[in-house]
Order: structure tokens, then C-alpha cells, then sequence
């Protein structure tokens, strides 16, 4: 992603982070968090605690770095809030768990308006709310004195109800590989807004508000889901990483592929239309749609919102991702992919 | 805290974080981190599962900046990470629990060293081991294209053992104040690296590497401590919280208050002479050494590690710190005290 330019006015305004003082930012910003029906000690102590019914919790960070993750051009601080959430609200939905509560930590520079950030606060609670969860804790802290860039860290807290965690290390050969979710429209949406264009809406909004299948998960790890994932990387970076842990080959379908991702035609074909490009490069590289995909035994029921989109095979030759037998890479780039999963240095 | 110098050469070297990948990082970083008995699903999927006996788990969020919280020229990589999981294991203590696991998210500069990142994860990892606490996740991301300064956000998830969370809030007029840990020793060893030296060795270490009395707080829980947090922003800052969210007034016994942290002289009467100054402004203003504070029933035994530094009285005129009567801010200011708490923005 290329540099942002400054968005904000960069002198202080009259709610700058700075003028208002950490403990003011923190009660603006909490006063935006909703309340998590399992926090049995909220916000504002040296500690949050959340009851954990199951007896286990489960687990996961992400951090966004504003001009690597997003863009305040390109996003509000609203869509901030909803996709730093949703990264986070995936990976615990991909273990078969419920989110039940958010921390939140905040390095940004002082002169950050703090309607900016309680904007931020508001996408984060707006994203939870649905699945019963809210910020419990966090920290907010002034970004490094070289810095203009706000750094996002969530760690969510999920429940599994009793469930077997679903990990990425059990697929099986002869198991089938499903998708929830969509695929290629965040990366579909980037490609838009680079390029100075705001529509298509649908892409655009997709890029910067991902609507994982939460449930789907849940559903998945009571339908016997042998090992599951969520696409943050792209489909063939993180089938891949399914792949080696369970040290099998995951064998895409193409026709599948095509059929549960891009029919009926949509702004992706309209997109790729107008760049001279392949929607099925976006489908098979892009990343951070939060889309699930799990590994069923062969004579699972699928639940509602999963459709098969390839199989799992020996792997005697090592594990791999392939399409129809071709090294799922060799694919993409023949489509024109501009990289074969989402990478975080450079 | 001064602009730092950029430290580590910052040419690309053979072993950076751009050279060897996000997954590379990943790898190293993680062969460093130990093992948590609490862990059901460890590093390395989605998210981690951790068992939670007591059916609650305590989360918290710390955010570390470096130029902010930590040099690179002041302390190792190893006291960093030490540094960044004693304030997370410090908070879980103060609500009276025991750290289990910890999840990191690090946003670094491509060209930091991955030795770099894991002398931070072996300093992470030594100071959980005693607790039988280790990372169990994380998310390693490239730092803003701005910023050549690494940011490290720490959650701390701990284990309450069927104690009631003792909070804040629940300090009662003719309770007694009481500490657990050093004062001040932080401060003073900032102090001395600001000046250009690096002794005493005492106090540097201390800024280096706080030493939270991390049993004291589980300890002052079972001893039926009505109130507890840790001070992390500084003695009159972090009472102030206390008498705040109690509706009390906090008064500091000068005397009691001395003996406790200043007796037998060491290396802060040792600086204070060479500054001029006196070691009861870095008593009473200086944080990060993560000392507990904690209100007891007047008739409770306190614990091992425990001592009245003070009294709870009722706030016909609001909550308020003093010394001896006086108000906290003014005695502070007296002694020469640079600011009356950890400000973090500036």
C-alpha cells in the first residue's frame, strides 16, 4: 500500500488526544464500548475479568498499522473499528468459538481527534454487539515521536460452548474442503480505491468493512469439521497453511470455486472487467474477506451457509495447494494475480 | 523521554525481519517462547485455547512504544521483553491473580533484526516462566511506513483461583494503605540514563527490568484486601485512582512511607545527592517499578511483603491523595518532583 496522505488536519484540533489527556480519550472511548454480558469486571480496573463458562477461553491478536492495514482516506474511523474487530472476531470464529469480549490497544499520535477515535470505538462495538461481545480493556498510549501512524492492537476472547477447537492440523485425505464467506472482494475493493474510484460500492464497502460468516464457525466444529481456518492471507496462502499442518495436498475444483464465488456475476467480473484482469486471481490470492474454509469427513452434512469447494489428498510428495492438479501459485500467476497471498513486510 | 537514536545499525541485516519473512519471524520468535501448562491449543493456529479452571479468566492490555516506554540504547532486547510482561503480569497481580499465558502483537520496522525480536521474546518468556505463564499467540506486522520505531502490545490472561477480584473501588474510610514492592527505583534509574550514565547498577537495572512483587497480590486477595492496583503511573497517580473510584481520601504517612522504601539508604539517596535532590519525589511521582498498593480492613493481618504506608479517611470534600494532610501534589512539587505521574502523552 502506498504511503497515506494525511487525512486529519495535522495541527491539534480542540479534541486532540494530547488537549484532552489519556484518561479523557479513555472515557470517550469507553463510553462508546457497549457492555459484554460476560464481563464480570468491565473496563477501568488494572484488569478486566470475563467469566468462561466452557472452563477454556480462546485466544487471538491482530494488530493494524495505519498505512500497512488501512488508510484514513480510504476508511472512517468507523470502518477501522468494524475490520480491526471483524480480523479478530474470524480467527476466534475459525477455532469454532463465540467472541465474548475485545482489549484493545491504541498507540496513535497525539494530535489523533478523539472524535476520530471514538469513531474507531463505535466500529469496534458495532462489530461485536451482534455476537453478544464488547471492549473490555485496553491501553492507549502516544505513538512513537517519528510516528504519524496510529498502530491497532485486538485481542478478542471467545467462548467454545463445550466444542472441540477446530485446529488447522486435521484434515484427512479423503475429507472435502468447504467455503462460508466470500473471497476476492476486500482485495477486489483495494484494487478500486487505488486507483482513485469509490465504486463499485459493494467492493468498496467489502474492503473496508469484511463480513466474515461468524456462525459458520460454531457450525462447522459441530458438524464434525475435521480442520478449519479463516482466509486472511488469501485462499491459496491459507489453504496452504492447512495444507502443511495437516500435511496433506488441498485440491481446489475450480468449477466449485467459480460457482460459489462468483455467481451470479457481480462487481468482481465488472472490476476485473474494466482493469483487463481475472476476478479468480482476487478469489484465489486476495486476502482479509475473513472467509472460512474447513476440511468435512466425506460423509459430513455440511451446514447451512458451507458449499465444497475442493477435496484433500495424500500428500507423497509433500503438502501443496493445487488447482485441478496444477500448483495453485502457477494458476494465479497465469490469471494475472499480482502476488500469491497477502504479505506483511516490505 | 528524548528522541531515541537509532541504535541498531539500520541497514537491512542478513538476518532482518524483511529478509526472513513474516513467517520466518514467526518461527524463531516462538522457539523462545516456552511452553503454558494452561494452554490446550498452544501458538501457531487461529488462536490459542487456554483452560480456565476457575470459570473467569483476567485480561489486560499493555502498549509499549519504543522512544516512549523503552530505548533500544538503554535497555536489551531481553530487558524489553522482560519490561513489557511485567506491566501485563503486574495488573493480573493486582486484581489478586496469577498470569497464565500472554499474547504479543509487535509491529516492527522491516529491518529489524529477528535477534533482535528474540532477545524481546526470551525476556518475555523468563519473566512468565516463574508463574508457569508463556506466550501462547500473537501477530507480527510491519510497523508504519513512517516509523522506524517498533511498538509491542502485550495481553496478559491470568487465573483468579476462586478469589473474588479485589478492584479499585472498594477502599472503606479506617482501612490502612499498605505496599508491596520498591518505589521510585524506576524513576531514579531513568534519571541516571538521561544524564549519560549507567550506575548505579541498582537503580539502571530496576528501570530496565521492574521487579513487580507479582505473589503479593493473590496474597493480599486471600488476606481480604478491600482494594489493589498496581502503580504503574506513579504512587500519588495510581492512589489518586484508587481514592477516586472508592470515593475516599488516600493519606500517606510521611514516616512509615520512608521506612518502607528508603530504608536502609541506597542508590536513590545515592543519585538524589549527586542531583540534588530528594529520593521522596521519585517515591511518591515515579512509576514502572509496579509496585502494589492495596486498602485492608483495619483488624486484617497483612501478608508477607506487606506494610502501612498509610490510612483510608472518608471525602467530605472528594477524593484526594495527601501526605501527612497535605495534598499530595503540593508535597511532591516541594520535593522537586518533575510531574506528579507518568504523563503518556507529550
Amino acid at each position: 500500500m502506498t504511503r497515506p496522505r494525511p487525512l486529519v488536519p495535522r495541527e491539534d484540533p480542540a479534541d486532540s488526544v494530547r488537549v484532552v489527556g489519556e484518561f479523557g480519550v479513555i472515557a470517550r472511548v469507553l463510553a462508546r464500548a457497549g457492555a459484554a454480558p460476560a464481563a464480570e469486571v468491565g473496563p477501568g480496573d488494572d484488569a478486566a475479568v470475563l467469566r468462561t463458562p466452557d472452563g477454556r477461553v480462546v485466544a487471538t491478536t491482530d494488530v493494524l498499522v495505519e498505512g500497512r492495514h488501512f488508510r484514513r482516506d480510504w476508511s472512517s474511523a468507523e470502518d477501522i473499528g468494524h475490520k480491526a474487530a471483524a480480523a479478530n472476531l474470524a480467527d476466534v470464529a475459525a477455532m469454532g468459538g463465540v467472541t465474548t469480549a475485545l482489549l484493545v490497544g491504541l498507540a496513535c499520535p497525539p494530535d489523533t481527534s478523539t472524535a476520530w477515535l471514538e469513531g474507531v470505538a463505535t466500529g469496534l462495538a458495532e462489530e461485536c454487539a451482534p455476537l453478544g461481545a464488547a471492549v473490555v480493556g485496553g491501553d492507549t498510549v502516544s505513538a512513537a515521536p517519528d510516528s504519524g501512524a496510529v498502530v491497532l492492537s485486538v485481542t478478542a476472547l471467545g467462548d467454545l460452548g463445550g466444542r472441540v477447537p477446530v485446529l488447522r492440523s486435521g484434515a484427512r485425505p479423503g475429507d472435502v474442503l468447504a467455503l462460508a464467506g466470500r473471497l476476492g472482494w476486500s482485495a477486489c475493493g483495494l484494487a478500486v480505491l487505488r486507483r482513485g474510484f469509490t465504486s463499485p460500492v459493494a467492493a468498496v464497502a467489502a474492503h473496508r468493512r469484511p463480513a466474515p460468516p461468524y456462525a459458520a464457525g460454531p457450525a462447522a466444529a459441530d458438524a464434525g469439521a475435521t480442520a478449519m481456518c479463516d482466509v486472511s492471507d488469501g485462499l491459496l496462502a491459507d489453504a496452504g497453511h492447512l495444507a502443511h499442518d495437516s500435511g496433506v495436498v488441498v485440491d481446489l475444483d475450480r468449477t466449485a470455486l467459480v460457482q460459489a464465488t462468483l455467481e451470479p456475476p457481480g462487481p468482481l467480473q465488472q472490476v476485473a472487467a474494466a482493469l483487463g484482469g481475472d476476478p479468480l486471481a482476487w478469489v484465489l490470492t486476495g486476502g482479509e474477506d475473513h472467509a472460512l474454509i474447513a476440511t468435512f469427513p466425506p460423509d459430513a452434512a455440511l451446514p447451512d451457509g458451507w458449499t465444497t469447494i475442493g477435496a484433500v489428498r495424500e500428500a507423497p510428495e509433500g503438502p501443496a495447494v493445487l488447482v485441478e492438479g496444477e500448483p495453485g501459485e502457477i494458476v494465479a500467476e497465469a490469471l494475472g494475480a499480482e502476488g500469491t497471498g497477502h504479505v506483511h513486510f516490505r
